[in-house]
Formats: C-alpha cells, sequence, structure tokens
C-alpha cells in the first residue's frame, strides 16, 4: 500500500518550527522577518492568496506589509514602489502577486525586485543560480517537493525521475533541482512536454514521476509501474453537482487507480498544495536570516 | 551513411557572415565590435586560448583588448579591473580566462561582470534567462551545438534527445534549451549522470545523444540505436606513439563503431570544438548590437 504524503501535516509542522524560531529571535532581542506583499486590483483569487499570506506571517509571528494598488497604477509608479520596498532596511522579503494588469511588465516587475528580498524565486538571478547549483531562492511549488521529499526520507539518487510539463514555475525548475548533485537530487531526469511523443512510454519508466501539466487525472493506473512514487502538482476545478460549491478539486493524477501502485503519493488536495505557504514562509526566514547572500 | 557534421566548415562561414557584418558596420561608420579578455597568469593552455580568441577577433575585423595579469594580482584588484572593463563604454564584450588563481573566488569575478557584457555567458542572470526562456548570451559550448543542430537542419521537436554529463557548462545548459519551447529545441530531454543506474537503457532510446562527460570512447556502438544524431562534446588527449606528438584526440564517442549507425554525427576534432570559438565571436556581435539587452 502506498504511503500517503501528507502535505497538510508537513506543512503546519514547518509552520511550528518557524514559529519557534521565530520566538526565539525575539526573545534573544533580534529582527523579526519580514514580508511585503504587492497585490495590484482587484481579482478575487488574487486577493485570497495574498491574504492566506499575510496571515501565514501572523501565524508564524512575522511582520508583514500589504501593499495594495489601483488596475490603474503605471508601470513606472509600481517600479518605484518595489524600488522603495528594496531599500526599505525593515522588509527581509517581497512578493508581487500575479497576475498584474497587462499594461505592466512582469519581467520588468520581476527584474526590479532585489535578489536578496526576492523570496519568490522568480528573479533570473536566482534561478540562473539555482541552476549553477549556488545558494538561491528556491521558488514555492518546487521547493514544497523537495521538502515533501527530504521530510519523507525517499531515495532519490540514481532514480529516474520523469516530469511531466515544463512550466517555468513548476516543471522546468524541478528537473534542474533533481538533477543536480544533492539530496534531493542525483535523479536521471526527463523532462516530457506537450510535443513529448509517448508520456506513457516515459512514466512507465519512472522510479518518481512529478504530474505538473495542469490536465485533470492526466496521469492514469496504465502509465505507472509498481512502486513509483507519484507528486502530483494539478489543481484544476471541476464541476461537481453532488458538492456544495458546485465544484471538486482534481489532481493531475487519477489517484483511485494510481494509488495502488505507488510507494508514495501526494493526494489533492492535501499534498503538493499547503507546501507552497509553508515554503513562502521558510523563504521569508532565509531572507531575514541572510542564510542565501551572505 | 552517417552525415558528418562538419563543424571547421560551419565555423568558418559564420565568421565570414560576421566579417560581412563587420564590413557593413564600418562602410556606414558604426561602432566596431569590441571584446576585452582577461588572462590572470601564464598557463600554457590558457595562453593559447585566449590568443586564438584575440586572432578571432582580428579575422573577422573586431576589436579586441587583451589584459593580462601577474598570479600575484589580489581578488579586490581583479575585480576592479572587470569593474573598469565594465565602465568602458567602448568594451562591447568580456571574458575571463578560466583557471584564476585559487586565492580569487571564480564565482565574485563571474558575478561582477555586467550581464550585458557577459558574453561567455556564465553569470547567474543569463544562465537564469535563458532557463527562463529570456533573451541571454548562451555559452560557447551549447551555442555552438545549437548552431550545428540549426545549419544542417536537424528536426529536434518531439524527439527523444539523451544528455551525458550533467556540467555547469555543456549537459546542463544542454537539457535546458533542448527542452525549451523553440527550434532548436521541444525534446524530450533525459540528463545522465555519474549516478545514472543504466546509462545504456537511456541511451538506446535517443534519438539526438549528446555525450559530454569527458570519457574517451564512453559511447559505444551497442549503446546508440540505428538513426540516432550523435553530438560528441568530449576532447581528451591521448596517448599515441605512432603521432609525431605523442598523443592523439579522442571524443566521448567510439566513432568507427557509432557512426555508421548514425543519422548525423559530429566528428572529434572538427565537430562541436571549433564551434565555440564561432560562438564567443557570435555573442560579442549580439553585444555590441545590443540584442540581447535593449
Amino acid at each position: 500500500m502506498a504511503i500517503i504524503i501528507d502535505g497538510k501535516k508537513t506543512s503546519e509542522d514547518i509552520r511550528l518550527e518557524i514559529k519557534e524560531k521565530v520566538n526565539k529571535i525575539k526573545e534573544q532581542g533580534g529582527k523579526i522577518p519580514h514580508l511585503a506583499a504587492i497585490l495590484v486590483g482587484n481579482d478575487g483569487a488574487s486577493e485570497t492568496y495574498v491574504n492566506f499570506k499575510v496571515k501565514d506571517c501572523e501565524q508564524v509571528g512575522f511582520k508583514s506589509t500589504l501593499k495594495r494598488f489601483k488596475n490603474t497604477i503605471s508601470e513606472k509608479e509600481l517600479l518605484n514602489e518595489v524600488e522603495a520596498i528594496n531599500n526599505d532596511p525593515d522588509i527581509d522579503g517581497l512578493i508581487v502577486q500575479l497576475p498584474i494588469p497587462d499594461h505592466i511588465s512582469v519581467q520588468k516587475v520581476t527584474d526590479m525586485i532585489k535578489p536578496e528580498k526576492d523570496v519568490d524565486g522568480f528573479h533570473p538571478i536566482n534561478v540562473g543560480r539555482m541552476a549553477k547549483s549556488l545558494p538561491s531562492y528556491i521558488s514555492a511549488t518546487p521547493y514544497g517537493i523537495l521538502l515533501l521529499i527530504e521530510r519523507y526520507k525517499i531515495e532519490t539518487s540514481g532514480k529516474h525521475c520523469v516530469i511531466i510539463g515544463r512550466s517555468d514555475i513548476v516543471g522546468s525548475p524541478m528537473s534542474i533541482l533533481l538533477s543536480r548533485k544533492a539530496y534531493p537530487g542525483n535523479c536521471t531526469v526527463t523532462l516530457c512536454h506537450s510535443r513529448t511523443k509517448s508520456i506513457k512510454e516515459m512514466t512507465l519508466q519512472g522510479d518518481i514521476i512529478i504530474a505538473a501539466l495542469g490536465r485533470p487525472e492526466f496521469l492514469t493506473g496504465d502509465m505507472v509501474k509498481e512502486g513509483a512514487v507519484v507528486i502530483d502538482v494539478g489543481i484544476t476545478r471541476v464541476p461537481d453537482p453532488t458538492k456544495k460549491s458546485g465544484f471538486a478539486l482534481r489532481g493531475d493524477v487519477k489517484y483511485d487507480e494510481v494509488a495502488p501502485k505507488c510507494s508514495y503519493i501526494t493526494p489533492v488536495p492535501g499534498g503538493v498544495g499547503p507546501m507552497t505557504r509553508a515554503s513562502l514562509l521558510l523563504n521569508t526566514l532565509l531572507a531575514a536570516e541572510k542564510s542565501i547572500y551572505k
């Protein structure tokens, strides 16, 4: 039977550990970690996400600053706001909640964030440092996956890891991270995507499979070998009239078919999802401790 | 029979094209591309390499500046020299010939080079921009391989590319580049290395194989399927009493066995090797044209 990787529990463990560290910092009169978030406009989902992040900070004892701007803010004004936070010595980490309005370049905003404060790990310097195996902020989802592998002591060295999906925020960085000479890492990594001829041919070889393509229940039982570790990054709302909300959440993995074949599997919800928020808190702590950039 | 990819001829074609472009720039009174190279110490191989690069510049009509320093130069002094070149508006590209003495941090020196002038493509910003599919300088060997694939119009989309070796300068960037949504690219990429359990099992699946591990004649005929494209990045001196020099150059591919099975193959010498110098010239031209960083 598969061991079900409990992302909810793991993320709560991590929050508790962070909280204890913050308490120690407070006792010693040190500087309290401080996360700033920029939110532009009134997108409902974005508001929810940012509010969670602010609450997460409160819960572990971080300071947080939420800067809200109207949809009409100009690119230049927003860049100036980023610059002001870059220069604010009390703020350790800065995230800009995406999406931002079309008239503002995501790349320009990302590039403007001081790498030392880029706790989302999206700045090219942090991506490049990751690829060069230098200390860097690792973005929330990949970092969350690494933490799950670590906490469940899953062997990765020499394993064949098959990743489905080459997005900038999950598939591509995971392929870099798991190839590195490190733990978790030292995998033989195969990165599959929309142009891959036979994804099934690849996944059947996978000792570890990371499904991150965003297609509900894509990975079926016949695509997975016995004993595989399956990490499900997908989370899609599908209509479900039996639910009060009218929808259900589905991962990229057909859980009922795949789970019986696995050694480890992450559920959806409650697997990778909750880890992303814990990762952001960890990165903010790393920023406050100046662990990445000395 | 395999088509032999002629890197010598291709690199000469590219040099001619660059020379023509420089002639046009001169006619129009534009700014002549200018490469600066820093060489520390008296390592024989390094001197040879740098001298080639300077000669290459002369040949295509670039300006070049060679700055030589003694082995005793301090880290701070070297960083100041880099800074001076960063601030010199006439110099478009800067390379620091490696290795440098142990008392100087390669990372610090690399990080100090202005990304806009980093024509070796080693700065984390350029690596990160590459990983994010943003315009970037691609380092010489990977760029040379892409150019060969392009010039020989080798189909890459949907192909399974198996890379052996995860070095920062070849294997790892190649895995990123050939996974991208681009041409050359859109490959399903498998990155193998010293921890891979069965490299042969992987290479037998490869439509394209890139051997970049630095072990002479590692890839043998039984590891390659019929019709594969084989790119040999290795170049190792092995003793050879029949040669006047006392040594011969060997690639990572056992050419006599592998070539008959291939659709395309690069020889050693005369395959990837000559392309790296052409790549550096192209990057310097891109720098002068401000094509990467607008």
